[in-house]
């Protein structure tokens, strides 16, 4: 297996992102790693090069780019060039923690969609508190125009990735709406429970609220680009914003709220690890052919390397076939 | 001043409804308090009817009952007379902590919006850490299926709130989008950014997004209701599972842990008071004739107090009337 990494993309890049690649490939040294990069500055963080090829470019995407008009120009990038290897089947899989929109253009238009998907959804695994396993949100803002179409391939991919790389039987599929009965949500979001209860090919559970979403209410929840995008950074802010009150409150609360904090060091390192997603990998960009799969602009070391193991049971999990094979059956083109 | 109660409506009905009167009562006499609902269950529970009047009836709407239907038929239910001596210019305020549905029917029906208001909208005050002041968000889900003519209004009545009800000078307004560049959003969503952006009447700061709402980057966030209805849930949702994560992690890891809890427990009662979104009342359905407010279906006396507090603040504050005069002057009919 080869993965291509654009190492110039990224808060940290290249530092953090080399060190990640150094730890992954530590856990995994069967793994080609192709980095796509500033070849002295990769010497200068790099301890070793086993199973690492290093493809030397010295352009590279930053953070402000415009995404469409920096992959069409910026020709030689590390981004583009990782991408590149990714089409013409020098690489399984394609990871990068910079310019999220560059990055969802180089999969739309240089690693090209699964043939019948109509536009790829951004899938993220969230933790759940009573389980580790964490659920599956699709889309997260590849997409904020959803139509239709999109939501009923959202579904239908997010039950194939559920059941390839997280082992779940017949994965429960929920629509994130403003209520859980059927006449609940807006005009569009009654005509997008209505298409998924007639589709016999899932496991529909109906609408669930985001509310219940860290309660494990189910194991797919599909939504609207917009919807999903809201939803993902409100549980972030809030999470991290009771993090920090937490902090703040113990500071304040003078000696004894010191020592207790000191006993609980345990616990809250329990919670920071549970709450803590980057340990699913970053989000994959579903319905092309190949992995596609962004972290965080800030990521650090750590968080590299868990994309980087998550690609790899990405890639082994032969999802990727199982969607083009269900797409690719002139039957499921009408199907209900 | 008079507020009509609904003290049939809520789980804990009428109960913690009336002793959530009582104790407002106890903090201002000067308010009559009037009771809609089954005189001998109230009277089972009223300890002092000082400021109280009570307005007997048998008939009440239920949380399963189908809104629009139940204002229309049950004629003599606590929730439609209360609404209705509202309207007759007994009751200056209307609140209810029952089926949220039939309260939105009763406000838009019974009660009536002000002239000119296309859609109330559901105004929601949430914490933010670092100020007791929290941010007002607008519509939390009174209208699903969102025009840009509502959108408008909401960033006008809201702009109104935050100045009358929270004396907030020159409040920021915001608008939830899904990244803070001009050009985010989907179709809907950059729309409303160039109407805001024009309007000179507010202080449009511009797109923020959900992660940033608990840290106060606005005093105002103007959303449609079906986004701001999955923000206010998943903050809702997100905040109550860390609580409950950090107290099992706490249970599972031994006797230090319990004792470091026991050490924080002034910290921990200070964030669970700084997360308790109630302390600033309930929802106010706002672009109706006099101030409608409902609350959590599961309130208990505290929150009702609280509600019934903030209810005689919004009246004092003349919100109404600025709301009233902004819409009845021809010039703001056609104004930017």
């Amino acid at each position: 297996m080869k993965i291509a990494i654009d190492v110039m993309g990224g808060d940290y890049a290249p530092k953090e992102i080399v060190e990640g690649v150094e730890q992954a490939r530590d856990i995994n040294s069967d793994v080609i790693y192709q980095l796509f990069g500033d070849r002295n500055k990769i010497n200068k963080y790099l301890k070793n090069n086993d199973s690492i090829e290093i493809h030397h470019t010295e352009e590279y995407i930053s953070m402000d780019d415009e995404p469409t008009k920096a992959i069409k120009k910026k020709k030689n990038s590390s981004l583009v060039l990782a991408a590149k290897s990714v089409k013409e089947g020098n690489s399984d899989s394609l990871f990068s923690a910079g310019n999220t929109g560059a990055i969802m253009v180089a999969g739309l238009l240089i690693v090209g969609r699964i043939k019948g998907i109509d536009r790829p959804g951004l899938t993220t695994t969230l933790p759940v508190i009573d389980n580790d396993m964490g659920f599956t949100m699709i889309d997260c803002g590849a997409n904020a125009d959803t139509k239709l179409l999109n939501i009923k391939q959202y579904a239908l991919m997010g039950k194939y990735y559920a059941e390839n790389v997280k082992k779940i039987d017949n994965p429960r599929i929920g629509l994130i709406n403003n209520g859980t009965e059927s006449d609940k949500g807006n005009i569009q979001h009654r005509e997008m429970y209505e298409m998924l209860s007639e589709m016999n090919s899932i496991n529909f559970i109906g609408n669930i609220e985001s509310r219940d979403l860290l309660n494990g209410v189910t194991d797919v929840a599909v939504t609207d680009g917009f919807t999903g995008n809201a939803v993902l950074k409100t549980i972030e802010g809030t999470a991290l914003s009771m993090m920090n009150l937490i902090k703040k409150e113990i500071k304040s609360n003078g000696m004894k709220s010191k020592i207790g904090a000191l006993l609980l060091k345990n616990s809250f390192k329990d919670v920071g690890r549970k709450m803590d997603y980057t340990r699913y990998g970053g989000a994959l960009l579903l319905g092309l052919k190949a992995p596609v799969v962004k972290s965080h602009g800030n990521s650090k070391a750590k968080t590299v390397k868990n994309s980087l193991v998550e690609i790899q049971n990405i890639v082994d999990s032969g999802l990727t076939n199982s969607i083009n094979d269900y797409f690719d059956n002139d039957q499921n083109k009408t199907e209900k």
